[in-house]
């Protein structure tokens, strides 16, 4: 027998009962579907879904601070498009770049950085990095009950991998410090990359241009390539999940995908088909059909935040 | 205090010193150059380094057992390019169409196929399959050095990866049976796949045509995208394999580059710069240079294969 699921600031309900039932069935050896420890794969949306992203992801402070340091020794970029938006603070007009164009700015402004030096500044940003709007360290706003899961996920003999559209390099250097995760259990997407290699040295250095960006379909093939078995579970909080919800789904045996509802105004922000950045619309809507779970952050969770 | 490595069947020498010495100095935790287990990353070529390769690799023969499936639907195939280099079992030919050419048909001839339906097929064609050359189940054709070196890394808490050429799922649906790595653990010449979503189901297809060819510098790439870290270890056997060797050595600390040659026509078979799937010719030249540690298959390992 399984221990049952240490999930403190999950509230009694549909939900967790739904992951209690689940981690029953995948773990008990008596289990008519249990499901040996080497398959166990769970696979988590980030922003939005491991920690908040509203009105502005992590990264796309990163970029901002990164473009505003880049400003100081060239200030004509102030007024240079697409940057003026991040520079002029204009956050309609940062919205409307996207995440496609937020994550090819960034891949702009750390092209020519060897890979273990965009990690080494990602970490020395996150050390003194505010979040503007939640008034709490970056580094601080991943959410208390997926941490909280992820562990027990663990514990139940799960392999967790963030899978997210994020900058790889960006979610890697963060993964480890909020969630535990090491670098191998990203698959975002990626800069491309230029090896130099040289008498008694070589680098990686990235390039100003990326990869496919890792949303809806590109999730799966992300999945397929990097872990190469099909998850049991899936977390997501947007339509640009949905895929990689719907491809769990359709594997045999014990299945569970969950999409989180940002419903709760108070702890956090109350938003969903509205937000341009990752909008949560089809989901709402065909949740029931696709046979995906509704998490209301506001009925849901007990706490939001991990303690800052 | 690292407990000393377990290596029945290293010869003693100087390669088996270099091993123990490099994992005193990553896992001892009062030595100065001790490495934390997060980031103890070793990588492994496949065909030639951890199982035999000459004078067809595995995915070679299981390529040609699929031709012969299919030429007996289609038997106009036998006298079709390039198949017939494989169905007139002509040696030679097979050579010429290189490692390219055999990945390239084996993404052909697997399309259409769901992934998961590959997998099976290949664990099945793995459960009979007979080494023409060697006289033993393919499945027995791993090295037992090499074996004991994956489980003696992974009692020093390290990571390792497949870094390979060949298809990653046909590698995958090998590398569980006869080296105990997961799926996940496995960076190939990846098929591209399509995502078929119906309701109550979803499936990925392998398409007929693979990403970049995983080979020389794109094995650095590929170890960066999926890992994330730059090896401690990387072990090779052939000019494919100096990009990911050279990247390894590159880094600060403790590293090891080890490239097997295959010198032992006795136990298996002795060739390097003239076998044309996988020569190895620039590497015996320039270890030294390169501060790669060359491994004698002849002199440093007391056995070869794994038990039949």
């Amino acid at each position: 027998m399984p221990s049952p699921p240490v999930l403190p600031s999950w509230n009694e309900g549909p939900v967790r009962s739904a992951i209690a039932d689940f981690l029953q069935a995948v773990c008990d050896p008596d289990s008519p579907r249990h499901v040996p420890p080497a398959q166990r794969i769970a696979v988590f949306a980030h922003d939005g879904t491991l920690c908040s992203e509203f009105p502005l992801p992590a990264q796309a402070l990163f970029v901002g601070a990164r473009l505003a340091e880049l400003a100081r020794q060239w200030p004509d970029m102030v007024d240079r498009e697409p940057f003026s938006a991040f520079l002029r603070e204009d956050l309609p007009r940062v919205h409307g770049l996207g995440w496609r164009g937020i994550v090819k700015i960034g891949h702009v402004t750390h092209a020519g950085l060897p890979v273990e030096e965009l990690a080494r500044r990602v970490a020395g940003w996150l050390r003194d990095a505010h979040h503007p709007w939640l008034g709490r360290p970056v580094s601080r706003c991943a959410y208390q009950p997926q941490r909280e899961l992820l562990q027990c996920l663990h514990a139940h003999g799960f392999s967790c991998y963030i899978v997210t559209a994020a900058d790889t390099g960006f979610v890697r250097a963060l993964a480890p410090l909020a969630y535990g995760l090491s670098p191998q259990h990203v698959v975002g997407t990626h800069a491309r990359t230029k090896l130099e290699l040289f008498s008694g040295g070589a680098e990686l250095v990235g390039l100003a241009h990326g990869e496919r960006i890792n949303e809806r379909e590109e999730k799966v093939h992300g999945i397929e390539a990097h872990i190469g078995l099909r998850p049991l579970l899936a977390f997501g909080n947007a339509d640009r999940d949905l895929a990689m919800l719907r491809y769990t789904l359709g594997g045999a045996g014990p299945r569970l995908a969950l999409l989180l509802h940002h419903d709760d105004g108070v702890r956090e922000f109350a938003y969903d088909s509205g937000f341009s950045l990752n909008p949560l619309d089809e989901g709402l809507e065909r949740a029931p059909e696709f046979g995906l779970r509704l998490v209301s952050m506001r009925d849901d969770w007990g706490a939001v935040f991990v303690p800052a």
